[in-house]
Formats: C-alpha cells, structure tokens, sequence
C-alpha cells in the first residue's frame, strides 16, 4: 500500500474505534493493531495523536457531509422534507447501532473542546459546515412558505442542528429512540408548517 | 477528617477535575493529589473507578438539582419564568467559565453511556429526574395558558432539556454565548407563548 493508502487506513480503524471508544480512551496501538500496521510507525503518518485527531475530524466530516448532501441538496423534494428524510435516515443507521455511539462531531467536541485548541478548531469548522447546509435549507423552505417567516433562520439553523445533537446524546444515554422522535414530533409538528409530518 | 468526609473530599475534587478533563483523562492520582488524600487509599473509599464514577454522579446530580429546584419551584413567579430565571443563571454561570466544562451530567453520558453500564444507569436516573423537574414546570405552564396547548408536555419536556444539552455541547465547541442565546430565542419567543421573553 502507498503511504497515502495507509494512512487513510489508519484513520478508516481509528474512526470505528473512536466512534464507540472516545478519544483519549483509544490509545495509538490499538488503531495499529486493527489496521494492521506496525507498531512504531505511526509517527510516519502523523505527527502527533492531535495530528491524527485533527485528521480524523476531517474524515468524519466527509461521511457526514456524503449524507447531508444526499438528503439536502436533493432537488426532487420540497426543503423540509429534505430535512425529514435526513433524519429518517440517521433514525435508521442508529437503530442499526442499537442506539450507541452517537455523531462523531457531537461526541468529539464533547470530549476534545477544552482539551486540545487545534482539534477544537477543526470541530468547529466542520460543525460550522454542517450548520450551513440546514440553514440553506431553512431558508428555500422560508422563501417557499415551509416554515414560519417570523423565524429568524440563523437561530434556527443554530437552534436545530444542536437540538438534534442533544437528542442524539440523550439517544445513547437512554439506549432509546425515543429522544430522536421527540425532536422529530416537535421540529416538523410546530417549528414547520408541514402538517404531512405527523412523526 | 472522617471517612465520610475524606469520601466527600475526593468526590468534590475529583468532580471539579472531571469537569474540566473528562473521566478517562483524569487519573485515580490526579484527584488524590488534588485531595491531598495519600496513594494507594483510594480503595478505602470506593470499590473502583467505575464505583467511584456512579457516586459522582450523584455528586453532580445534587449539585444540578439544587439550582433547578432554587428556580423551578420558586412559587413567587409564573412557571415560564421560573425556567427563564434557570436558562439565564446558568448563562452566567458559564459565563464566568469562559465557555468551558459544559454540563458535567451531559458531559459524562456523552462519554460513559456505552463504556460503563452501572454509571449509564446512574446517569439516566439523574437525567431523568432533570426532565422531570422541567416537565412539572411546563405541565403548569400549559394550565395557565403560559404555552400552546397542543404541546405534547412529555415530547417537549424531552426535546427542552436536549436542546438545551446540544446548546451547551456548541458553547464550549464555539466558546461563545451565542447558542445559548439561540435556544433563548427560539424557546421563549415561540414554542411558550410569553411575549416578554425577547432574548
């Protein structure tokens, strides 16, 4: 495998065990051993375990915005029911997951935030991205009546996306559903005019 | 000092430590050290980390729920703004933090909700008993007209505290106020129905 190969490797098995294990829980050997790599040579890849994180919120966010961008920038549907059916289908990969892990971003700036400012900064920016692509679909919904005008769409966009984060890390506490449908009954019942959406 | 006290002594430092580390990141011997508790008695207190982790829990809880109920059963205000009055101390509070920390309840399920089950449980005991002081207030605000009557108290008990948590997950991501002012707007302005509340 070329370095570049490896290293995308590396990063493939670090995200898996870092989604269900943490951060700083996960030592550097571990994501080794599962990429079967040698131990030792991790430094040819990155040059620190922050260099490493910081790679790894960058992998994160290309997964994530592969699904937003699937779900929101799908031309077909009205912007709401975009945004529904993004959520239908996190609904479904975390039932999958039996209600465990979480979003990698969530659980990261949870966990790295206070620790470590450049990891922090890639969090920031990849959370700031994935705000940007629900604001832009909070506002085609305004402008075509989906959604209230008194709304103001910065606090929205804001409003929703961490509202979301919230349910999700209430998801894994109560290994349950239920917080995901109670965001969902909420946003589509009364913050949206969409009355299809009945949960 | 007591047993019990020296147990309180750990608890107290050890919550403090946590708060700002995290409970993977945070040794057995930092918070010995911090305690000024000699090496190796640790297990004189607690069976392990992990008993140690459900009893901080509890340390935490009745540190949380002496600020909700100082708020939330004051029975001089409406209920809308007894939960106002907690929504705007604890933006103080984090204020002085500098954004940092974040909820030590939400900060612990993030990260221990799928590595240890009895501190899952505590930690969902806890959580719960939050919700409910939040439900008992919005169940009053509903009676007297304070929020929309189609609300679904129990899903937006749910969906309130959440968000709140998400909000909270963002400000120390973002080290700003600026989420913690977006659940303000949204909340007071239009899921209760008390226009005074303009952020």
């Amino acid at each position: 495998m070329s370095r570049q190969d490896t290293r995308q490797t590396i990063l493939q098995n670090g995200a898996k065990i870092i989604h269900s294990k943490g951060f700083v829980n996960t030592g550097i050997k571990d994501i080794l051993e599962a990429s079967g790599v040698p131990k030792g040579s991790f430094y040819f890849y990155f040059k620190s375990k922050e260099d490493f994180g910081q790679a790894l919120v960058d992998y994160y966010y290309t997964l994530i915005s592969s699904i937003f961008e699937k779900h929101l920038h799908d031309r077909n549907l009205p912007p709401i029911d975009r945004f529904k059916g993004l959520i239908d289908n996190y609904c479904k990969i975390f039932k999958n997951l039996q209600f465990t892990s979480g979003c990698p971003i969530g659980n990261l700036s949870q966990e790295m935030s206070d620790l470590s400012e450049p990891i922090r900064e890639k969090l920031q920016e990849a959370y700031s991205k994935m705000r940007s692509s629900i604001r832009d679909c909070l506002i085609e919904a305004k402008e075509l009546g989906q959604i209230d005008a008194r709304w103001n769409i910065d606090d929205l966009a804001v409003f929703v996306l961490n509202s979301w984060e919230g349910a999700l890390m209430d998801m894994k506490l109560s290994k349950s559903i239920q917080p995901l449908m109670a965001f969902k009954n909420i946003i589509f019942n009364f913050i949206v005019k969409d009355t299809s959406a009945s949960g």
